[in-house]
C-alpha cells in the first residue's frame, strides 16, 4: 500500500526554492539580507490603516457590508475605483477600463494562479522571460506546465527570439500547446527590467500571427506588480492600450506591493472569456476576497491617500536605490555587470561567466559565512531543455533592508565577490 | 479556430447555481430571502473589531507586522490559539492538536479547495453525504471529479449504505480512485443534521478497511463549519479525538460564521503528507492569508472576546430558529416534513415525495409570485448515477432573515405549499 493518497499536483509540488533562504534569513540575527522581496517596514500605511479602517467600521453604510459576505468578483466601489486608476496611469481612452472586467482577488498571486488554472491544462506551455519571477515558476511546476524563456534585453524581451521560439513550437506541432505569453513588464521581478511599450505592441502583434497554427487566441499576460514603485523616469503604458489588443491582453497588478502586503488585495483587467472562467474559479476557491480588505482600500483610492503614500513610498525606495547604486560602485568588483532600475525593489548582478552565484556555490556559502544574503538568479530561471541554466547571477534587494544595511551587506558581498571574482 | 484558449477546467467550471438565486435576491427589494446562508448583519462584530484593529494598529509589536508578508501557513500565534481553541472544544488531550499541523486560510472554502487539489486527480471520487453542501459539489464539478452519495440519517450517514457503496467500487475497480468522505458534521448544510461521534469513529473504522484495496489512505474529511453556531444541545466532539484518526482525519473550521464573514479567516488540522502538500499549494496561491485579517482575530481569541461574541451570536440564532418553528408549526402543511436543528443556520422541509421544488417547479415560481424564495433541494445533491436527485426538499434559512422576515417569509411559503400540498 502507498503512504500517500496525494494527486499528482500534490505529490509534485516542490518546496519552494525561496523558503530555504527565508527560513535561513528568519534564524541568524546578525545575517542582513538582501534576498527579501519584502517591503520596507517603515514605510507601510500603519496609522493610514488604522483611520480607515476606524472610519469604515464607524460607517453605517459600510461598517457591516465590510464584516459580511461580498461579490465574488470584488466590492463594487473598489472595481470601479481599479479601473479609473487604471485608466489614469495608462492616460488611456478606450473599452478596456470597464469596472465589469476588473476582478478583485487575494493578491496578484492568487489571479495569477486562477488565470493558469482557467488557461491551461497538463503539459501546455507558457512563454516566460529568461529570467522571470520565480513563484510564478512554481506554479508552472505545481501545475505541470511546461516554460520556454525568452531572452531578456534591457528594454524588454527579444522580440527577433520570441518568433524564433515560436516558429520552433510551430514546426514541433507543440503551438496547440501554446496559451500565452506572461511578462513582468515593470522593474521586473528579478532584473529590474521595464519592458517598452513597443515591445508589448510587437510582442503581441507576433502572438497574433501565430494563432492560426496553434488553433486559439495566444494570451500576453502582463504582470504589473511593481509598476506603482517607480522613482525615476516615466511610466510606461500598459498592453491594454495597445490596439486591438483588449481581448488578448490580460493584465494583473496589485495594492499590496506599493501600499500593504499584509492586506492582501490584488486585482486584474480579463477580456473574456478568461474573466467569466476565472470568476467562477474565484467562487469555488473562497466566494470573494475579504470585504474587511477591500473597503479601507476603497476608501484610500477614493480619498487620494492611497496617491500620497505611494508618492512617499517612491520617495524611500528611490532613496534607498541611490544607496544601494553608490555602495555597488564602491564595494563590487568592475567585471561584475550590475543592472540597475528606477523603480521595483531589485538590482541585478551578473558575475562574469563560469563563476556560479548558486546555493551550493562557493560563492554562496561565502557570503553566508559573512552574514549577507541574495536571490541566487539560478532559481529564476524556467526548466526549459533548451537552454542551459545561467547560474552566474543574483538579484540584490534595496526592499526591506535599512539604508544602513544596505550600505554593510553590499560591502560584505562586494568583499566575498573580490575573493573569487578579478 | 476555436474562438477559446481555456483549459478543460476552464470551460468546464459551471456558473453556480446559487448564483442565479441571489442576483434575484439583489434584484427584487420586496423579496424575503430564506435562501441566502449570509450571517445576521445585526450581530457582527462591527465595534469590537474596530477596537481590535486599533489595538494591532497602535501596537509597535503587531502594527507593522499585520500590514507586512507573514507566514504561508499562517500566523504563528493564531495557529497555536486555534490548536487551544479546537482542543478545548474537544476537550480532548491527543497529540492531534499541534499548531504545526495547523493551516489558516482565506475561509474553510480555500481550505477544501486545496486540499481536493492535494488529494485528487480528475476523475477521482469523493463520497459525500446525501444531499451537502452544494459549493463542495462546484468544486467537484470544476475539477472533474466524481461523487458518490452516501445516504443520511437524522445523526449522521448511514454506515450501511457506505460500506455498501464501497463494495460496490471495490467490487468495480473504481476504490483506488477514491481519495476521502467529506461530512458536514455539525448542523450540516443543507440539512442541519449533525453527526454523532459514533458514526465517525464507525466511518473511519469502514474506510480503513477498504484501504487496501484502494492500495492507498482514505481519508475523512470534517467539514464543522457550523460548529460553533450550536444553541441547543451538547457540542459533539470531533473526528480527531477517534482512536488512530490522527492520520485520517482533515478538520476543516472557519472563524468566517461565527465571527465575520467579511474577515474570511479558515482554520484546519491536516495529518502528513496532506498538510505538506497543502502548504506549498497555499505558497502558489498566495503566500497565506492576509496578516491584517489574522491579527485582530488572534486578539480576539486571546482575550475571550471572541467566545463572548460567539455566545451572543448563538443566542440570537436561537431565538430566530425558535420563531422560524413557529412559524412552520402554524403555516406549513402538516405532510412536509421538517428537520430542526439545533444550530447553524438552516431548517430542511421535505414536501411528499412528486412535488418539485426545484428552480423550474410550480412551486419555485409560486414563491416567487410571492416574493420569497429558499434553496431547492435539489442543487445540493451530487450527480451520482447510481440514483436519481431527489427534488421534493427546500433549505429555509434563518441566518440573514429578521425575525419579522422570518414570520412573513415563512407564512408566504406556507400560503404557496398548501396549494400543492394537502
Amino acid at each position: 500500500m502507498k503512504t500517500s493518497a496525494l494527486s499528482t499536483l500534490g505529490r509534485r509540488t516542490a518546496l519552494p526554492p525561496i523558503s530555504w533562504l527565508m527560513q535561513t534569513a528568519l534564524t541568524r540575527p546578525k545575517l542582513i539580507s538582501l534576498a527579501a522581496g519584502f517591503t520596507d517596514n517603515a514605510t507601510l500605511p500603519v496609522e493610514i490603516s488604522r483611520r480607515l479602517l476606524n472610519d469604515v467600521l464607524r460607517s453605517p453604510k459600510t461598517g457591516r457590508p465590510a464584516l459580511q459576505y461580498g461579490i465574488t468578483a470584488g466590492e463594487t466601489h473598489l472595481r470601479e475605483l481599479t479601473a479609473r486608476h487604471l485608466q489614469k496611469l495608462d492616460a488611456a481612452d478606450n473599452r478596456a477600463y470597464l469596472p465589469e472586467r476588473v476582478m478583485i482577488t487575494g493578491g496578484s498571486q492568487q489571479l495569477l494562479y486562477m488565470t493558469l488554472e482557467a488557461l491551461c491544462d497538463e503539459n501546455d506551455i507558457i512563454l516566460v522571460e529568461d529570467p522571470t519571477y520565480f513563484v510564478f515558476l512554481s506554479i508552472l511546476q505545481s501545475r505541470g506546465l511546461r516554460a520556454r524563456g525568452i531572452r531578456l534585453d534591457r528594454d524588454g524581451i527579444d522580440l527577433v527570439h520570441l518568433e524564433t521560439v515560436l516558429e520552433r513550437l510551430k514546426k514541433s506541432g507543440e503551438l496547440p500547446r501554446l496559451k500565452a505569453l506572461y511578462l513582468v513588464t515593470y522593474f521586473q521581478n528579478p532584473t529590474g527590467v521595464t519592458t517598452a511599450l513597443a515591445k508589448k505592441a510587437g510582442a503581441l502583434k507576433i502572438l497574433k500571427k501565430f494563432e492560426r497554427a496553434a488553433g486559439h487566441p495566444i494570451y500576453l499576460l502582463e504582470d504589473a506588480a511593481y509598476r506603482e514603485l517607480r522613482f525615476a523616469g516615466d511610466d510606461t503604458m500598459s498592453a491594454l492600450t495597445v490596439r486591438g489588443a483588449a481581448d488578448r491582453a490580460i493584465y494583473t497588478g496589485t495594492y499590496s506591493k506599493p501600499y500593504a502586503p499584509g492586506a492582501r488585495v490584488g486585482f486584474g483587467i480579463l477580456p473574456e472569456p478568461v474573466f467569466t472562467a476565472v470568476q467562477r474559479i474565484k467562487g469555488n476557491h473562497d466566494f470573494g476576497t475579504a470585504n474587511l480588505l477591500q473597503q479601507p482600500l476603497a476608501r484610500a483610492l477614493a480619498s487620494g491617500e492611497y496617491d500620497r503614500h505611494v508618492a512617499k513610498v517612491q520617495r524611500n525606495y528611490s532613496r534607498k536605490a541611490r544607496v544601494m547604486k553608490q555602495a555597488l560602485a564602491e564595494h563590487f568588483p568592475k567585471s561584475v555587470e550590475i543592472w540597475e532600475s528606477g523603480g521595483g525593489l531589485y538590482f541585478w548582478a551578473r558575475l562574469p561567466k563560469g563563476i556560479s552565484t548558486g546555493m551550493k556555490s562557493k560563492v554562496f556559502s561565502a557570503a553566508l559565512k559573512n552574514d549577507v544574503l541574495y536571490v541566487p538568479g539560478g532559481i529564476c530561471y524556467a526548466d526549459d531543455p533548451s537552454r542551459r541554466k545561467p547560474d552566474h547571477e543574483m538579484r540584490i534587494s534595496f526592499g526591506s533592508a535599512s539604508v544602513e544595511n544596505i550600505r554593510k551587506g553590499i560591502k560584505r558581498l562586494g568583499k566575498v565577490l573580490k575573493k573569487f571574482v578579478k
